[in-house]
């Protein structure tokens, strides 16, 4: 069985718990709670409706991101991310769901543009090696140099 | 760029592992447990199976919670929340994902009526200045006042 | 009403954080990082992308799962799983959604053939009582012994 796995182990280096205001952007929001508060390696989870939203998809075989706007309210049921490096900076990658009024979810990417009505996040930051990334050339994705 | 963001500092107090029984309500049973071992701030998260559910949409310009059925046995694909306090006891929001035999996903907020058939969970207590549930004026939803 | 839950107080015994590598098997993979770390007792999450996947259902009245494919690319939106132990060995249950180009979620019980094409992950060790799968009958299911 092919078996790459790569796992630095880390401690807990603080939480966070709280929640964003109406009209913040929900991922630009949650990297800057990470630069205010020098979060450089970490977790993230969140809960709460969106008034829009971007989302993502990467096309494995064309190597590119290809995004799409869901343009009315939806419940947020579920933001999983990581906080790591990019450059030198704190980048939050996450990946959210989104649920509308009949309950049917759509998800992806988070991307810059999705907008919340409410939000509420827990962080918790870790300390242990730099996770840095750099362009992977298997996937072409800025992937975890380690 | 609007940035409203609000967080306390909190540090774990405690961690829960377990499941829930057949019959149980999914949302009132976790609500027990909170209040059971006086978790008062915190995290939950669970995967397992549903025999029904209810599950709710905020209805963003009307300002009221729209709920929907689900009537067939469904997996927890995701439950995630957080606990506070409402009115002084502790509260469970929780958002969940329930997958059907095609793998279709349905989520929303989770109500009362939804019925475990199986639920294993994990529950993190945090220590840190209380979070108390208020009306907030900004989006009629019953928010943290920080 | 009906009250079944049972828990056990448990301790953080240690975190790791991560990636896998295009080509591992998402369940195999996990479960080989708890064997070989000797984790008994834990969660896990990961976000990324997979080439297909295997997913299964429980059908409750029947009391068998039947799997499905996805046989093309798909964002990881979430996995969400737990870690104890099967016949003394630690075994991974997990739950994961995808999300394709439109955005579209499908999502189950993880089961082996599911392709990595990119995945990251944090896994938490705990301490605590061991926790046994053994066949229930009131589900059919191999839930935990408590």
């Amino acid at each position: 069985m092919n078996f790459m796995a790569i796992l630095h182990n880390v401690t807990s280096a603080g939480r966070w718990m709280g929640k964003l205001g109406r009209g913040d952007d929900l991922l630009e929001s949650i990297s800057l709670i990470c630069r205010d508060n020098n979060i450089r390696l970490g977790r993230v989870e969140a809960i709460g409706a969106v008034e829009k939203a971007v989302l993502g998809y990467y096309h494995q075989q064309n190597r590119a991101y290809e995004f799409f706007s869901l343009d009315t309210p939806h419940e947020i049921t579920s933001l999983m991310g990581n906080i790591s490096l990019r450059d030198g900076e704190p980048m939050v990658h996450a990946h959210v769901m989104l649920s509308d009024e009949k309950g049917m979810v759509h998800g992806g990417h988070l991307a810059p543009g999705t907008i919340v009505f409410a939000c509420e996040l827990i962080i918790e930051a870790f300390d242990g090696p730099e996770l840095n990334r750099g362009m992977d050339k298997e996937t072409g994705l800025p992937l975890w140099n380690m």
